[in-house]
């Protein structure tokens, strides 16, 4: 299977917040944002592997800037690291001010997918080798994440996490 | 402020997968599940503290197993941690076997949120005092979650955390 | 088959009133309420007998209430009476007052559904054993419901109708 | 207020039967249609008193016909009484055959929707002369149907209600 | 196959302007008013052929009038040249005004569908007769706008198009 | 004014079409891809501008591929000429093959947009300066497109439309 680049897999979804997306104070519904950013992922994931996905974890997400009412919203996806059978995927969001059209980047999530046949049953994916320091970055970072994540589903111990642990000691 | 319960705040959803919400095998998407969970845990924070409440952050969530189409879907969501401001809720979701009714459950996550003003600004809340079994490990394991995500955030050095140190060293 | 119990069914939903389901005064649709009621009470029938289920019949409902935009709505339903092959639903509305919290009852709808096969054709349903006084009142009305509606579709005489005509003579 | 004819009110609504209006037998849900013939009956109501209406009460509605995905369901609604402050409006929904286009009724049902001003006051409504015979005995049935429903709410001691109780004895 | 009128497609759509249909301005967005346009000329092209149809163009339409949230907006359609496999339908596009209910025109556009078997290939469909002096009309117009549109799609040249050219000449 | 370029106000947006976006042949119905394009080409309007902008028409649209369920759609627009209160705006539609991930165009459409203030009055928006060859020629076609739309909305004489009358004689 041929290795692939994070911009292979590069995914731009572009939004209007709409009445029903939005809270009584009239901002952009957290829910409604972790939904856009599933269906962004689900395509990059799919441009990576050309399989069927599946969402197989969502990492931290933090929502620190309301985003209002016909707001444009856009995402930006990009593969960050390929393991076996599963895909991280980094997904960065940006809101851009109505008048002077500057962009502020107002999110950023990650997802893991997974590659599955028609019975769910998991499917191997390319190599994902990263080209500019960004991407260099994360894909370093994507294994401290899938430690942590392993961690917690109490599927490693913490002693065995040796990128993690060197955080901490 | 009268210190609540985390009974005070239960809040059962009930919804039924319809066909829009599924994908290509026809399960469930990842981010329509993360959309109920947040207007799930949106109703129980409201009930918690009377205020109007926006998500401030999505604990890591993983999705286990697929959830077909025409499931009926169960999600039962309580305030497990009131911080000054903001309030941990805990979510479990369970889909019910359509011959025999027996319910299992598929996932769990913890979303915040936290009260504001009209103008968006951070509102007290009342505090929370577990009562089950459940609730006080909730509680507890809220305050190592948060070191985390102060951590994750650059908020916090990972030598001050405490709680979190202790499972590494 | 076994005799259920109404709690066996009991079904809860929890919605909030977003801007697409009000009205030019900004208060939830009657529609939209019928709709929510009708999939509550779909989730409520199925799991008294685990078949899939159609709608049979609404009985009279009246809107007495205007419920605003951003409006927690709680739903509760329970089978009320099985018949052969169709079951009594009642569903019950609240609303939440924001400041205090407290529940207000705001509607009360009656449904009826039929459990069918693949082609439609209606199998048996469970009996049904009501417990508490309210559920023992629910299950007599529902005979008197089930006469006036096969007198309105000109399946029985009003004078064989002994329940209901004992309330006019 | 100047005397209207039903005809006056008459709206036609015509729908597709899409994937997510349906159940898991690929049928209309009860619940979607009972939320078209509330927007039907809500124009209607409109056309013939020119104000904000509200839903005021659903009569007894039955579905005695599945009505397959990707059918065209045409709704008629007119005027059947008018009350000082209420409407009373009679739906009829068609289904036509794919291959010969014969339509075939399939529902029919009773919306009560009230005028009201910027407060939920209620307003005057004008009055309402039926023209043809299907329009007179409609209008003749209306009262019958709001003695049943004054009854029903407790508004109305049933020996008071003339009409319904001749039905009786 | 039998030679239809324009009258026995005639589709009548009735629709409110609810908020997620809005812009930003509170009038309905133009999108959403051609999504309405199409589903209306699929029925009524689904009414002349009794087959299934899928849109092949949409001509020219313009957007000269804002529609207000709320308003009801009746499509009117009605098929007004079939050609060997293909059918021209023009919608008609009217507002009422909410106090005095004089309706005014605000759209008009032509749709072309096509029939089509289960693979997707054209199928052949009735002739059309037109009666009133405006379907006689539409139906000559036709000719020139299906030249027009062959023109632009390069699959005729300007010179043989005899009707559209004595426009210019 | 400062002019711009076509690349400023480039919008890309990717959809996956899902259940309800489909006709009963599963495939991506043309009202809902006309909905895409346009608040696709309202995006790249106000980008353009920094007004709002609203629909002013739709040029001819033609549907020749089907898309099906499940597909990845992705919008690439851009403003193609501005006039002195109005943008056209070229949009490119692109589905990609499922196994070898190759991009085919399937459609491509023109819409005109307007910016307008608070009270829907035209305002003027900056001129645009098209770089690529592609834009050159779609700059010099916007000026036969609107000779072509204002012969027909009757408001310029056949022989007036210098460009468009050369195409013919």
């Amino acid at each position: 299977m041929q290795t692939k680049k994070p911009s292979d897999s590069l995914t731009i979804m572009t939004e209007i917040v709409l009445p029903n997306d939005t809270n009584s104070l009239g901002n952009l519904m957290g829910g409604r944002l972790l939904h856009w950013m599933d269906i962004c992922a689900a395509m990059t994931a799919h441009r990576h592997c050309k399989r069927v996905v599946v969402t197989a974890s969502v990492n931290n997400v933090s929502f620190d800037m309301p985003i209002k009412l016909s707001s444009i919203v856009t995402l930006h996806a990009k593969v960050s690291r390929a393991f076996s059978t599963s895909m991280e995927i980094f997904i960065d969001v940006w809101i851009e001010d109505p008048v002077t059209g500057v962009k502020k980047k107002c999110n950023e999530a990650i997802y893991t997918f997974v590659a599955v046949d028609q019975h769910g049953a998991p499917l191997p994916v390319p190599n994902l080798t990263p080209e500019t320091e960004q991407e260099k970055q994360r894909f370093d970072g994507a294994l401290r994440r899938r430690q942590l994540s392993l961690i917690l589903a109490g599927k490693m111990k913490p002693q065995d996490a040796t990128e993690l642990k060197a955080l901490f000691v």
